[in-house]
């Protein structure tokens, strides 16, 4: 197993942990002490392992978690975002600055061509609740908890909002949003939100098992197929079927499909490229 | 409590009564007479009401609920709808103009400022379903039902469809247009067209559960919340994304964020404006 | 009742097996031997068929159901896409043309006037599963199960993908089409993919349930209600509205409306023209 600590040294260490093993990348949310808040320098941590990752052979699924604390993540750094309220444009700039990045990073899992999975065992709340919504998938332990608080400080959760809307019904997101109010594991499986509820303390466990079945795929079917879900989401019927069959058409034809179904008929297993 | 009998009255009295206490506006479908059937006076009143209420600072959540009897509400008023048979174009200009201004009320739901709550404690039924449907949360007397049974009448409940198939999966909202077949409270939750059931005779509690928590937080937050909700839903992932983080730059320079952001540190309430 | 073969009869019979009773046209999977794949002679003969049926007046709800055995439907006929790999052009234009005319059959059943409902008591996988999630409603009998398992052999179901992410929340679609695990018919009922679970063997009657309560409405009424639901479900909320409005007025001047409400205000049983 490599551990590597690619991100932006804080004096604590490294914000962000980059571990690899077994084809899987798991990506450990670093400020324990912070209650594991997405910082600049996180955020921005972030965004590199994510784009070395898109570009890493090796790497078949990740798995985001958060070093173990009260909070996977407590979502942006308050305290980084009021000391640039006496900026001469009382912080603008920097805010939208700040929220064009982590937008960025969130639509980065979102078009990262390998399958990206949570393992979430406390609190998710705002953008750590948005980190688990854009992620493919996710695994809570029985603890874990959601929130999108921020009506509590006057700050509506609006860039949380996109992501927590895309995956639970109208209602549910609403009721999250508009009273603050955290939900249980429980409630996020029966809205959507996660996959999986497992005892405390396994949520990574249950996370590698999500990430070791989608490593004994091909990683580039899953890539063509994670990108067309995404893509076909957003058109109507007659388009997403055009599109899907284009897409389909040309994964028939890669070498992976030739060997895959090759070996279903000859009842052996595959042998990816 | 101020109480305020703003609509149109008819022999029997208000069609429709509003209630004030604090910051939440109670507004009571008061037909029960005639199962609460939105009648062109009734639609009429909703939507002065939700007019008035769109520009009242004082109000900081709706709650919309139905005189006590078999219906929460029935939907359109058939005998008025009926009566225009004989006009010379066979009711056609009537029934226009009728489902324009119904659905311009229940859009009028959608596009307040503040947070709508429907409390059901009976039968809501097509129009009637719609409204709860319109609602953003929602709270069911566990006797509560539900319905779109315009199929039984020759008449496809099209426009609650809209409403109903934007809160529920598509095989569920075809069930319910398809069989006209009445839904328990239970599986209107399981579906997502209610927020909670709770004990019969306590929907109107539970509704005013929501509406105080709501109430306690900063109304124009919320409103710029809800307002950016609706209109991401309707958007791309990067189009969304681009325009909740200008939402949510402009939030932030408000005054409440800072004063809530301002609180959250110093660990004292927020006094918001 | 009457029982057709019209399909293209390979050496072991009709490939599909129709058979109208009660103004019900059931459509059955005739290829047990071959797990009921979706061959090529029966994509088309199920293309036929629902050509037939959408002129057939006589015809007033659609289920689609396979032979029993293993499999509701293995999807595709992998043995038959091989076979082309040794054309020219390693199988493209072949597949191009399957895959187009495979989700041309698709959204045949959603444009299809009359409702479908799928009737499931085992495996649905692959195109067989997006059968199951193109028609409008689900019964699946307790054993039944559903896997979109593309990625096992580096074909990954895109196609199918297109109906399930149009009925499941993203997290359940994405973990069904990333792991291709097969999902127990419980958790299909749970995710929306089913509407219904009934102990094994009686799928098709809770079908033919469904399919009676749907055939005692009015035919013109119920394929004026579909086509406008997947219509509607494309537009934002206004012009959704204005849409439902328009067809809803079309319908309310029809006869079957003015008959339908007539009886319901007289209180006696409609008849329908």
């Amino acid at each position: 197993m490599q551990v590597s600590q690619t991100a932006q040294r804080a004096p604590e260490g490294a914000v962000l942990l980059r571990s690899d093993a077994g084809g899987v990348a798991t990506l450990t949310l670093n400020r324990p002490q912070a209650r594991n808040a997405l910082s600049e320098a996180l955020i921005d941590a972030l965004a590199r392992e994510l784009d070395a990752i898109a570009d890493d052979r090796t790497v078949k699924a990740v798995i985001v978690t958060g070093a173990p604390g009260p909070c996977f993540s407590s979502g942006h750094d308050l305290k980084e975002i009021t000391a640039r309220r006496s900026d001469p444009d009382r912080g603008r700039a920097y805010f939208e600055d700040l929220l064009g990045r982590c937008s960025a990073m969130m639509q980065q899992i979102v078009r990262l061509p390998q399958p990206v999975i949570a393992a979430v065992e406390s609190l998710a709340t705002a953008a750590g609740c948005q980190l688990v919504a854009s992620c493919d998938l996710a695994v809570a332990g029985e603890e874990a908890r959601f929130c999108t608080p921020g009506v509590h400080i006057g700050l509506f959760c609006s860039t949380p909002m996109v992501a927590l809307s895309r995956n639970l019904a109208r209602k549910h997101a609403m009721e999250m949003l508009l009273t603050g109010e955290t939900i249980p594991a429980a409630d996020a499986l029966r809205m959507g939100l996660v996959n999986r509820v497992v005892p405390a303390g396994h949520a990574l466990d249950g996370a590698k098992r999500f990430a070791a079945t989608i490593a004994s795929k091909a990683a580039p079917v899953l890539a063509i197929g994670k990108r067309a879900f995404y893509e076909q989401l957003e058109m109507g019927l007659t388009d997403a079927y055009a599109h899907a069959s284009r897409v389909m058409t040309e994964n028939m034809l890669a070498r992976d499909a030739e060997e895959g179904i090759g070996a279903f008929l000859e009842k052996r297993q595959p042998r990816w490229e």
